[in-house]
């Protein structure tokens, strides 16, 4: 579409309903701020440029907008004077004139690209302005959208609305989308002569027709339209947008054994024949590569994991874990900031911190990198084909070399060369009769503790 | 209110369809009995004086409402002739002379304060007995509540109900309110000429009605009135009761992931601004305050959370956890009967019991307070800002001054003063090439082992 | 149902929408791939001759339906002409001859024997073939079952159904059971002048009912009859098929606090007052025995779960794993092959595989059994009331007798004989200040890199 867009995000609201000392706007879906969701739509329908409308936490609300937008335009809007107002708070960017602004709620988080793109089809074939409307299961309370031969004639609030038009299920979901070129010239023809003294922006639909527009009305499907006023409805779209992220993933050939129980990402990458088994939950920045396998009770984030690789049950794989392929990083073990080269194997109760494990490494049940000195974190290098026995403290930074061999329960805290034995233990020491003993005392310890009592 | 109530728990019954050892109130739903939900309904809505009714695990079921009701009354009934002759085993406790008699199942624990008080409030309003109704989504095989001018006026069984009775779908809960002054003498004409030989309580309709006393019924929702006969319905009540906390915590400010995969119980304490990963399991006990972080897969129990403290993921909090302000606990990790005072970091595989951790100490990956010799259990207290190298084993009882510095790989047995270092480890030593060699011997030994099989 | 019977399975679809490098029927539900279930229902219904018409994977397929039935003989159909020209690829099977010939899709894995059993019931009352219908929520598309007075007369296109046809619920599910005498000789008759150029099964009707059979429908649950095309598909059939094994586990007396979160594999066995918290996996092999407590976060296969036992949280049970009556694993441990005898203990963050545990021993925290030399693995035993202090390293292959006790963090290389003392770890050494001293040479790097920055 070649022409331009100006799309005006508000998130001006209090949110106060969130209870959250954080603004609304930013709390998250699919972890990301609902109001990102609503620029990367606006982004994906063609807007050539951003304003982002806001109160409260306006600057973390701009610098979160500014990450899918470089160049969005922020406006503060002080007074709460209704949507009208809050429109015109964004007036410099509208003067810089464009032929479609769109209007969009920085709490509405689902709103497609495709809708956007309906309603901008609408400006396209003349339309002065376009209403976004829906069809709730319900519509008492909502504004009903009364539309002749085509048209939007008029948006009429419940209250207002005869018997007759209160059974018009089709109804006003705020969102709409209008020509730039004497937009602002109709915007301050809004008044505020109503119950609460507000500008709405719903008044643009008499007033266009007045000037002589036409104006239509699209359908969005409902879940759509959902805004978020506190952390129930919070819920309710986070779970609407996973169910649509699953789904895509089974589709693409992924096998979600119970997918109500997988939580993904915006960003989530899942090549085909990946298994993820239940109650596994992603963060951002996660590259799953084909015929990888995750199993149940993984919690991952910023990771790869390379083609063939198994992760899990019981996987932390925090940010900079790097998995190749065919390696495996099993039960209770944490991975961070650590390259696992192909065929290596962390399977049971480790901890891989700030490290590199070489090719088909076999790191011992209950194997610790000692990365942390306090204050610094260091590296860890692990060879090769690298044998490392259970329950080793490896106290970085340090280097095993390749074909390396660790005794169990070592610590170790200097480098062993390649194909060198690296051994740090106490020896072993039997006391006869000694065990039996102790335990003797230690019960006796305890009948007389209980006796005290 | 001013009148005087007494609260008729009937909770004899067999339950044999739960197929349990265990008396069917005493299985549970949000970690409480079911009877105990019951009881704490009733004191909500004002019971002075419980009396519960019971069969098998007659003492047990008793302690558990005791819990709630250091007053309680319980009854036996030994043999099974119906409600009416359960209500009456509680003969001596009506005989006090209340008010208000209520009559409540001990399987049916969603029942509310509020049902309860609009119950009593007819009962303040002059009728002489409240019948608490339903409708069911099909009201097949329930005894039906015919209504005339506001006043209940019959309950006819389905099978006597006529087509028009058939058609209404109001239906009988079994749950009931009645005048107390007087109510023995009308409960002493429940007769037991019918096609089981049971007294059925219901037949109080109209013995009252003949004693000239108006009768009506309330509707409470139908989630209310559930009863729980097999554990599939256990099931059913556990998620509508889990569903109401769900909602109720994010309401109340705290954002759930996914509502549906946190388990909460019935005591669980939560400030604003929380943040709840999907798969969370509270047991009883928790506190959780402001602006704490609850990753994914963590198991609580007993435990106090502090503002800002960061828990999981994987973290199991049992009781006697008391985390202090931004203090974290991390993956893999059991906390036990300890405090991690203020800042402290617990953050990977490790297992604190019997402990005191100072503010700002740093427990290094895989360190284990080993509290237990097999007899009794001991204390490991570790100072301020203390340092606790990687894999280290603290036995306790032992001291850990503040600022101390503990290598990795230590077992310490010996207080080890503030400030000081305190190693406890073999020392290291590499062999070259004999990594290698034992490679190269232990693989040949794999070979030999496979031409044998 | 003295009758004999063959059951052809057609299995040669390619299951592109899989988007897989496997065959569509072996992917699984409850851990049987979806033709082990066909082939089971199938059995059960008293199948004496199992036929598999295979393309893809011809092998893979047919040895899993092996597994079930032997004597499985395994038919490649090279073209994909039509579910007629699939049918006739078992055509020597068809001739061996059978009363009864059942013919039923490999991705249909929820059909039950019950309905088998009604199909093959029609043609014991004398039908020549009965076809397995199913009423959709909404029937466009499907092929319509035109009955008049109890034998079906047709099916009905739905692009060739008339406006009243289409009115009929009653749909085609595609399965299907004839007669076997004659079989032959009609099936030879299926035509391909059809749009397609492909043979359908589904003339059968029309060429049995003019060569004189009757021919009738039954009615299958619509869950059974849906047949899995992609993975979006295949997790809503393992969603209902789940479902059917938590209840039939509810109904025989296990409480699932949340059903939905429990994943049974399809051979798992509960007995009475079992207790399963949410999320819990189970993978095949697993039997859990009366009043065991399986604890949320716990992922199991090919396990014993003895009586009164506890698991979990967190607990990861593999193949092998054997626990004793009343014995306990807990939170973040790991066993495999290994006996975890009667009373023993292994309550946190510990590996115990390729061991045997002696009745009553309690394994200290951090307890790692090191069974894996890089090459072979190799046995612990421990022997009763043994006490293995925490974080100790078990290497094997070694034996701790009865009643010894392991002093905590020891690595142990040699046998420990009965109620000895074996210790193997560095002494401790104090230095003072030295922590301090350590910690402040730690804060001055960090400073100084970062000044580098």
């Amino acid at each position: 579409m070649s022409r331009t867009c100006l799309t005006i995000i508000l998130a001006a609201g209090e949110g106060t309903r969130m209870r959250s000392s954080r603004s609304k706007v930013l709390h998250e879906v699919g972890h990301l701020p609902l109001v990102r969701h609503v620029a990367r739509a606006a982004l994906s329908a063609g807007a050539a440029q951003l304003a982002v409308v806001v109160g409260r936490d306006g600057k973390a609300v701009a610098d979160a907008v500014r990450e899918d937008a470089p160049n969005v335009q922020p406006f503060r809007q002080d007074e709460r004077l209704g949507t009208g107002h809050a429109v015109l708070a964004a007036r410099s960017a509208i003067m810089q004139g464009f032929d479609d602004i769109v209007v969009l709620f920085g709490d509405t988080p689902l709103l497609t690209e495709d809708t956007l793109m309906r309603a901008r089809g609408e400006l396209a074939g003349g339309a002065g302005v376009c209403v976004i409307g829906f069809r709730p299961a319900d519509p008492t309370g909502y504004g009903r959208l009364i539309e002749e031969e085509g048209e939007l004639v008029a948006i009429r609030e419940h209250k207002d609305a005869s018997e007759l038009e209160r059974a018009i299920g089709f109804c006003n979901a705020g969102i709409m989308a209008f020509a730039g070129w004497g937009a602002l010239a109709m915007l301050d023809k809004i008044g505020n002569d109503n119950a609460k003294g507000e500008y709405y922006l719903t008044d643009l639909v008499a007033i266009a027709r007045a000037d002589g527009h036409r104006v239509t009305a699209i359908e969005a499907p409902v879940a759509e339209t959902i805004g978020v006023n506190n952390r129930s409805e919070l819920a309710e779209v986070e779970s609407l947008w996973q169910d649509v992220a699953r789904e895509r993933a089974m589709i693409g050939g992924a096998t979600l054994t119970d997918p109500k129980s997988v939580y993904f990402a915006y960003d989530t990458e899942i090549a085909e024949d990946v298994t993820i088994e239940p109650n596994v939950i992603f963060g951002p920045g996660v590259i799953i590569e084909a015929n990888a396998l995750i199993h149940g009770f993984s919690h991952i984030k910023g990771a790869r994991i390379g083609a063939g690789a198994s992760v899990g049950p019981f996987a932390r794989l925090r940010p900079g874990a790097n998995l190749g392929e065919n390696s495996k990083v099993g039960n209770f073990c944490e991975v961070k900031q650590a390259d696992i080269a192909a065929g290596a194997k962390v399977n049971h109760l480790s901890y891989i911190g700030d490290a590199k494990v070489g090719a088909a490494a076999n790191i011992g049940a209950g194997t610790i990198t000692c990365n942390y000195d306090g204050a610094l974190k260091h590296l860890t290098e692990i060879g090769a084909n690298a044998f490392i026995g259970s329950n080793s403290a490896l106290v970085a930074p340090v280097r095993i070399g390749n074909g390396a061999y660790i005794g169990s329960g070592s610590v170790i805290t200097e480098d062993v060369e390649d194909d060198a034995l690296g051994l740090g233990r106490g020896r072993q020491v039997n006391k006869p009769e000694l065990g039996k003993q102790i335990a003797e005392r230690n019960a006796a310890a305890k009948a007389a503790k209980k006796g005290e009592n």
